[in-house]
């Protein structure tokens, strides 16, 4: 594997065996003078994440989501007031063109589309990717009723690519602090969902400078800007209509997200084996814990 | 830095620069004939995790916990049916006598008594440390509302140590395949919580098996049992007492979790710098948006 700067239609390798994440640490390296044909190469996801976090920037979203998922209605005060982010799995992360193997029992699949900062050394953003965070929603709704958030619903999968846009390419883009890039999404050629990356409430550095407060962010962390909304996933347009439409991703389905100035991220949806039955839980005796702290 | 093997008082660093991590990966390694008092070395947390899942395994810590942190009462139905758990931050990591700091801004500062299993390869569990998950309750409580569960309540630090105990060590502990260890918590030197390790809901192998399911546990991955009953918090005590009593952790207090089995580990609670003001979020306009995608 290896790893290399794309222009046009060519990728050109780093010389040294370098690779992203060393980029990303210590900034531009040498490529060789001879490339490849992007045509020729299968790319893979362009960074493996020491962490993953993920927000939820899109007010849209939130409030379309929490009626299918939560039960609940409207955007609860506590996301204004500052950048809503959970830690997922960075171990369960695939690329272009990689089958996404969802847990056999689920049948609420979904995908989510969102655009990922590439965190860089001292605080900047070194570039941005494309990022499908596919949700099982039916095991998300159950576990997240003990409060502590999603964990089995979201981190079977993660997909990351084409590429790294670095934040110069992006800098057109830009206004106000915000990209206004157009980000859509759809399943079997068919789009479902279309939205600005400029609706989010707050600027990717906003969100950066939130994460590393009292904490640790490192360069090559991975930051999603949480699902854009009108359609950027499908539980917003079921709570919003009340119905599974449209439906469920099913085994075979491709779903095709698409921002500009990046490019496009295509994977299709397969079954994991089944997972077999846990020993249930042992209920607490509390009469005998007491007995047991005499 | 170095990393060996401890009998009695004293600790025999590997031989060739090997680390824990691999030989959590690859099995035991040699270590050298010489070795060096313990009381002479300054211990660091005993590894650097790749992921950090923490879980919540202990029944009475939720029902006291949920009515000091989230306002509700009881434990959730949803509880019973499988392991909860949710990631948190593998960046912030401290090990045995580490000063922590807080956020600047919290005033309701805890710690959390628990015992972190480390994923071994093959999905066996390779040994078992102490694990202090300190807690912000004021941001926790806040940012909970969303409904994605902690982050930057909790993002902060997380102490380990003061060392592994193989998996094969704490055999005599074992009863119906749960660990029978008191764990007990003290704050300056006064006990505050106690309670059995064998009071979780769910063994580790069980908690591991629910972790890989559908997804990637990584050797050197830290699975954190959740906070033990009986006092393994102080926001357990706050929400059965309905006051602040114990009073929240302050600058200068420190924190010791003592495990049967395994030892103590000691952490002194200071401030961080103070974290400034955020941008504030950015509403959303739907008119505005509508007109756009038209």
């Amino acid at each position: 594997m290896r790893s290399g700067v794309v222009r046009g239609e060519m990728i050109f390798p780093f010389l040294g065996g370098v690779d992203v994440l060393h980029v990303i640490q210590n900034g531009p390296a040498g490529v060789a003078e001879t490339g490849v044909p992007l045509a020729e190469v299968r790319l893979v996801a362009p960074l493996r994440p020491a962490s993953v976090r993920d927000f939820v920037a899109f007010e849209e979203h939130v409030e379309g989501v929490r009626r299918s998922v939560d039960g609940s209605a409207g955007v609860p005060e506590a996301w204004y007031d500052a950048p809503t982010f959970y830690f997922t799995n960075p171990h369960a992360i695939y690329g272009p063109g990689d089958d996404i193997p969802f847990p056999a029992a689920s049948v609420a699949r979904d995908f989510e589309l969102e655009v990922a900062a590439i965190a860089g050394p001292g605080g900047t953003v070194f570039g941005y990717t494309i990022f499908n965070d596919f949700s099982a929603r039916d095991l998300q709704s159950r576990e997240m009723k003990v409060g502590l958030g999603p964990a089995k619903g979201k981190d079977f999968a993660s997909s990351l690519g084409p590429w790294i846009v670095t934040a110069d390419e992006l800098e057109p883009y830009q206004k106000d602090g915000f990209l206004d890039l157009w980000c859509s999404a759809s399943v079997n050629g068919v789009e479902v969902g279309r939205d600005l990356l400029s609706n989010m409430g707050w600027t990717f550095e906003t969100m950066l400078a939130y994460a590393a407060r009292d904490s640790v962010v490192r360069p090559g962390d991975v930051l999603g800007s949480g699902t854009v909304g009108n359609g950027g996933c499908l539980a917003e347009l079921w709570g919003r209509t009340g119905s599974l439409t449209p439906p469920p991703l099913r085994d075979g389905d491709e779903v095709t997200l698409t921002v500009e100035g990046i490019g496009s991220l295509t994977n299709r949806i397969i079954s994991g084996p089944d997972g077999g039955a846990l020993p249930p839980v042992r209920r607490r005796d509390a009469a005998k814990a007491r007995a047991e702290r005499q």
